[in-house]
């Protein structure tokens, strides 16, 4: 059997092309069916699955043995002849269900254990504590690398589209220092430098305005964003989202950018999608509020259509809220500038309530898959903000001192979105839940089940982290 | 001047095809000089610079006032009408030289301070701290900016050549459990589970290995990595490596897979790179370490020449080394499969201090820019490892239970690589430390100056994550 060494491997999917001939291929047994002395595998791989006659004397001497172990999930490499199906037996609903390999030879890479769900049904209907401790079982499902593949495919058109746009993928620090306003922060002890903190960060918000100022003028990035929040079914301790900014851009240009983006995306990457309304409709948040009650209204004709997706965008929130101490908090973004007919407002802290941001959401479905804003890059009025917020001038400099000093070499006006890629993806792949779409995610309350994190750590390491966990 | 509003900008680069018409140029002062009542200043833009001519009586009002304050980095819109430039005018050394831009009107966007230090000179003669505290100016510099595009066009030559190859990128976690093995880790305290600790990731070395139990087959994922290890000249808390994973290969698969890698990527991406030989030369470690003295040999034969680049693969690392206390540590990465025709002492435990890895790593002029093995996919073979390395068996089921279970399900035989990404662009770009191809890159003692990392952390919120410094 030296000859068998020689094949280069098919794929599954191949083996349609392939009758007559000897292939070698390498998968896993997806099912075994026994009919007296005949056996059948169904064997897959990532492309798909094919049929497998075992004919004990077709067989090696190994594939003899072989065929006697063979259970699910088994990863097996098999040698074999493509032949045709008969005409009732072909087999309409697999791609490959033309053909079927007859088995010269088996080798077994690896036995399985009986798998601790079935693999073969949908996995959503599964326990979903027990297909997290096995995801790397779970994953083995097609709908699963289907997910993955999609995820992988819809990223990749966002970095080739912003890359023909003259945008630069730039990767700013995960190990950083927090932001005193926004979500609570994940702390990470710095051992160099006892009783200090990194702090992980919630987006690259600074860094990407910060590489505005620096003159790089189109910036993205696919960025990992860290939030500590009580988990809800659509929040994830991180998430994912493409970052981008622009220098000298106005509103306009921001949301025409994004809005081909994903029309084009849509296109390209889901052509069985059907976009309810291009130019995606604009609400603003008093519009949204009155006629929806909420301010990402799911504004779908036909909500039992899965296919159709109603993009619309949310702008003109107001800028301050008040806050529960009776003073000024804001409702987005501290960096971003007021509409520029609100300007004179904020300059002299008057009708603080009426000040509307730049703000833009934008929304899908009911919802929101993204947000931006116009940025403050004046020093002088993005100060104002800070003192409306009720920040001492001591406070101002500690906290964001960096920030005004920067915008006062030169600041370009600027401003930019943070599309989200995981609700993304699960609409698209008509999920109910973003975990269907991340490889690994965190249950409800922040576990990795399969890896056992978080986990105590032994003393030493505490020590070095000049840290001690307080009872 | 209402026609003004209605050019579109163009970049300082396109200038020199619209000779004789009215351009809108938007950018930063990179230099100004004064003739008697003539202005000249040099407009940059991130596509290059031009010179603006300013005559007062030539300028609009605001324009003229403009002329008065502008100075270096002032950011500025001008409007204006390109000139061809007389014979003796001509600067050969600019891709603009052959055209200037009669100013009409100027727009102040923001003022600047005077910078820190000079933009215009190689800022790498510059006090180290000043830049990294100001890098959102040093980043203004021409090399720094060419720098960080190129990172991005390798990291996307990367990413198109592995999708063409059938590879699909997938993020795998942040926040995850530890790795007992290896270099020290950063410390997430886990809000949410009193005593608990996230631990951010050395590498996604046990992720990618579950996914190809998961049956994906190949994978990659831009990947950043973080160790708290002392720093050195070219370490820095977190890098980036191109992380990838594939199945049913052998090392001779990885190995070819990833030299057409890089043989393509210096074609595509830095053409006036020379690679000294291809296929690239291997070398055993006992080779390297008896003919060099070292595992990451410089092999160029002319090291005065800045475009020559020197890869070799250097292969058969001993797997067990002999440890402090007398035991046996691993050499590079216990999940590695010894060579085959080592597995029989490793089964046996025998001959350990010659049992060979499958290890191979890729050095590039004296750098070592990656390394990868084909994996221990048989759990048996895998827990002799452990048993080496001198772990009882209920700390191997502690520590490494959830990879022994997983390759328990028909694990494939699978290898990978992880080339790293700052090494190779500081390489490519003729850089002497990776900081000079890291957009925000940490001192020797892990601060980040501008952002003023790490940063005390007030008391509410060490509460809330269950910790409290140790004094």
């Amino acid at each position: 059997m030296l000859h068998v060494i020689m094949l280069q491997r098919s794929t599954v999917i191949e083996t349609t092309k392939l009758v007559g001939q000897e292939v070698l291929l390498k998968g896993w047994v997806h099912g075994r069916r026994d009919m007296g002395k005949l056996g059948f595998i169904d064997l897959r791989d990532r492309s798909g699955m094919v049929q497998v006659v075992l004919v004990p004397a077709e067989l090696s001497s190994r594939g003899q043995e072989a065929m006697k172990d063979l259970r699910s999930e088994y990863c097996v490499a098999v040698t074999g002849v493509v032949k045709p199906r008969g005409e009732k037996q072909i087999n309409p609903d697999l791609p490959t269900g033309t053909i079927e390999v007859l088995a010269k030879d088996i080798e077994i890479y690896n036995p399985s254990k009986t798998p601790p769900f079935d693999l073969t049904s949908d996995t959503r209907a599964i326990n979903e504590e027990v297909r997290l401790k096995y995801r790397y079982l779970d994953l083995r499902s097609e709908r699963m690398q289907r997910n993955l593949v999609l995820r992988d495919r819809v990223a990749q058109f966002f970095r080739d589209f912003l890359h023909k746009n003259g945008f630069v993928e730039i990767e700013t620090p995960y190990l950083t220092k927090g932001t005193p306003e926004g979500s609570r922060e994940f702390l990470v002890p710095a051992r160099l430098h006892q009783g200090k903190f990194y702090v992980l960060p919630q987006s690259p918000q600074q860094f990407k305005q910060l590489m505005m100022v620096a003159g790089m003028e189109r910036y993205f990035q696919m960025a990992r964003c860290f939030r500590d929040e009580d988990q809800r079914g659509d929040r994830q301790p991180e998430h994912t989202q493409f970052d981008l900014e622009m220098s000298f851009v106005e509103r306009e240009d921001v949301m025409s950018l994004i809005e081909e983006l994903y029309v084009e995306l849509i296109k390209t990457v889901t052509p069985h999608k059907r976009i309810q309304q291009v130019p995606f409709p604009r609400l603003t948040y008093k519009e949204a509020m009155e006629k929806y009650g909420n301010d990402k209204p799911d504004l779908r004709e036909d909500k039992n259509d899965p296919n159709v997706l109603a993009f619309a965008w949310v702008v003109d929130f107001p800028f301050f809220e008040k806050a529960e101490d009776g003073g000024w908090t804001y409702s987005h973004n501290p960096f971003s500038a007021p509409k520029p007919e609100h300007r004179e407002w904020l300059m002299e802290k008057k009708n603080i309530g009426d000040i509307l941001t730049t703000q833009y959401d934008i929304v899908l479905n009911g919802f929101e898959i993204g947000g931006g804003s116009i940025r403050n890059h004046e020093p002088d009025a993005l100060k104002k903000v800070f003192e409306i917020l009720g920040h001492s001038e001591e406070d101002i400099q500690e906290k964001f001192g960096h920030m005004l000093e920067a915008f006062s070499y030169g600041a370009p006006p600027h401003g930019g979105i943070g599309p989200g890629l995981d609700r993304l993806v699960m609409i698209l792949t008509n999920e109910q839940n973003i975990r269907e779409v991340i490889a690994f995610p965190k249950t409800g309350d922040a576990r990795d089940l399969m890896m056992g994190a978080p986990s105590e750590i032994e003393e030493k390491r505490l020590r070095e982290a000049h840290i001690q966990i307080k009872k």
